[in-house]
């Protein structure tokens, strides 16, 4: 059973890992999020892949939430004492990473080239695909003023309610290769319990990745970020409220218009309505375990 | 009393620092080496001039030699891992600098202007210079072929004998600010206790330095890097036997020919004749008091 998943990074990370736990290996094909990537130190930063691929190689930092377990923070400290940027937390192991994709990307490899190279290394049983290699980048519009994405949400930390999201380079963006073929030749399609309007939505604003999502001849199946109308992690509740006016499943479903057949939501949302089907389970992705039960239960809705 | 240096890395920085210690703040300049810089994991590394900087500011591990104390080596780890070079040890703290620097250099701030705030960030009493901001680049034609400086002497150890070191792009090369000025108007002019045919060499590449030394109007001093006609590091005797036919303080003398009144040697290499004044003196630098002893000589030598 071939399974497409669209995923931003912790979150979605996680859930990730839930189905390949479930699926046979190579059955998981994800497309992730570039719209956060940024220039750090010169070095380019996938922050949306690296989670995913921390987080399925075994070598995330699940208590923190974010970034390589047993990290240590030598050189950011080094860079900051000569004058470098340390608002954006770059940690040694995670830096290995960081230098090398920024070599090949200078080298002129494509992000995709190089991330199905370190997802090789890796050894995952998942392919990594992202929405574009093109410059696709995510701005939030505040009422304090435009901010590109990290920082917004790193160097002010989210605090600034946001009044909309713009894709910068998202009209000129060239989907990258293998995503529609894995789309359109999938048995299911998912959307990772991530934040619509800053880890998906930057995927759906490459145009060739709607329209395969509209154009599905399979269900398509969204997990709610929410539980109980309330975000795990960072601002989506926030946005939600601000930008579509609430975060009951309805709302969230919204943001998924035409693209979804059905919402997996928390229990601790019910009673619901939405405008698609809903199906209430516990979605809190505590550990490995939970997150494969949640796996389970979206591949079911998914093939009925 | 003005002094102006010319340098290579680990044994010119420990001279170096014994010059600092005897002579007030901002009377030394020292031109540095680029000649064997590197592109490493995309990141512009100077060896000679971090040296410099490291032993100057106290960061330098004293027991290993080069880099910094207290260094960690997780970042390079984390590269291998994942596809990226590791022949060249470059540790987190070293790799702090690496970045700030080459994202100067990519945002066209010359090389000597990146060096400069680097030594006011570290608030040395010196000032360090570079031979050049063109690039100049050390190669050893060697029986087993022409390498680049780094690949022949950290990739294989440099274990080939030498036949002629060649500076690709001294010719072109065009003096960095500010060091024929210093040259012109020190009262002291010396060359450090470094290999002259790799560290001091590809300094005097540069033809408006060599012409500045050529046509001093005070004294010039060197400092043999040999004790007893044996390198105390690296594979200056090698190539002085090879290249120019033994280590005598003659054949050391010899690699200076016009440019230097006075060679100061070891008193193991006694005795000893050369084409120019001889001042014998211990000259292993055990410890900083031993580096301040030798500043000391090679200043009375130079002010005779």
């Amino acid at each position: 059973m071939k399974v497409a998943l669209l995923s931003g990074g912790v979150g979605g990370a996680r859930f990730a890992r839930g189905l390949v736990d479930v699926l046979a290996p190579g059955e998981l094909t994800i497309v992730g999020n570039v719209g956060d990537d940024v220039e750090i130190l010169g070095l380019h930063v996938s922050p949306d892949l690296d989670s995913l691929l921390y987080t399925l190689a075994g070598l995330s930092d699940e208590e923190r939430g974010w970034g390589r377990a047993g990290e240590t923070w030598s050189a950011l400290g080094a860079a900051a004492a000569w004058g470098g940027d340390d608002w954006f937390k770059l940690g040694d192991l995670d830096l290995g990473l960081h230098l090398v994709r920024t070599e090949a990307l200078r080298d002129g490899v494509p992000l995709s080239a190089v991330t199905a190279e370190l997802v090789e290394r890796a050894g995952l049983e998942a392919k990594i695909l992202l929405a574009t290699d093109d410059r696709l980048r995510t701005h939030v519009e505040t009422p304090a003023g435009t901010f590109s994405f990290q920082e917004w949400f790193v160097g002010r930390g989210h605090r600034d309610e946001v009044d909309a999201v713009v894709f910068e380079g998202a009209d000129a963006a060239r989907v990258a290769p293998g995503v529609v073929d894995a789309l359109e030749s999938a048995d299911a399609l998912v959307i990772a319990p991530s934040n619509p309007y800053v880890s998906i939505a930057p995927i759906l604003a490459v145009a060739d990745i709607r329209t395969a999502l509209e154009r599905r001849r399979v269900r398509c199946v969204a997990v709610s970020p929410l539980v109980g109308g309330v975000a795990v992690k960072g601002p989506a509740d926030r946005m939600l409220a601000r930008m579509a006016g609430g975060t009951t499943p309805a709302h969230v479903a919204r943001c998924y218009e035409g693209l979804v057949d059905a919402l997996v939501v928390d229990e601790a949302d019910l009673p619901a309505e939405a405008p698609v089907e809903l199906v209430a389970t516990r979605t809190l992705m505590v550990d490995r375990a939970a997150s494969r039960r949640l796996a389970e239960v979206v591949l079911e809705t998914a093939c009925v």
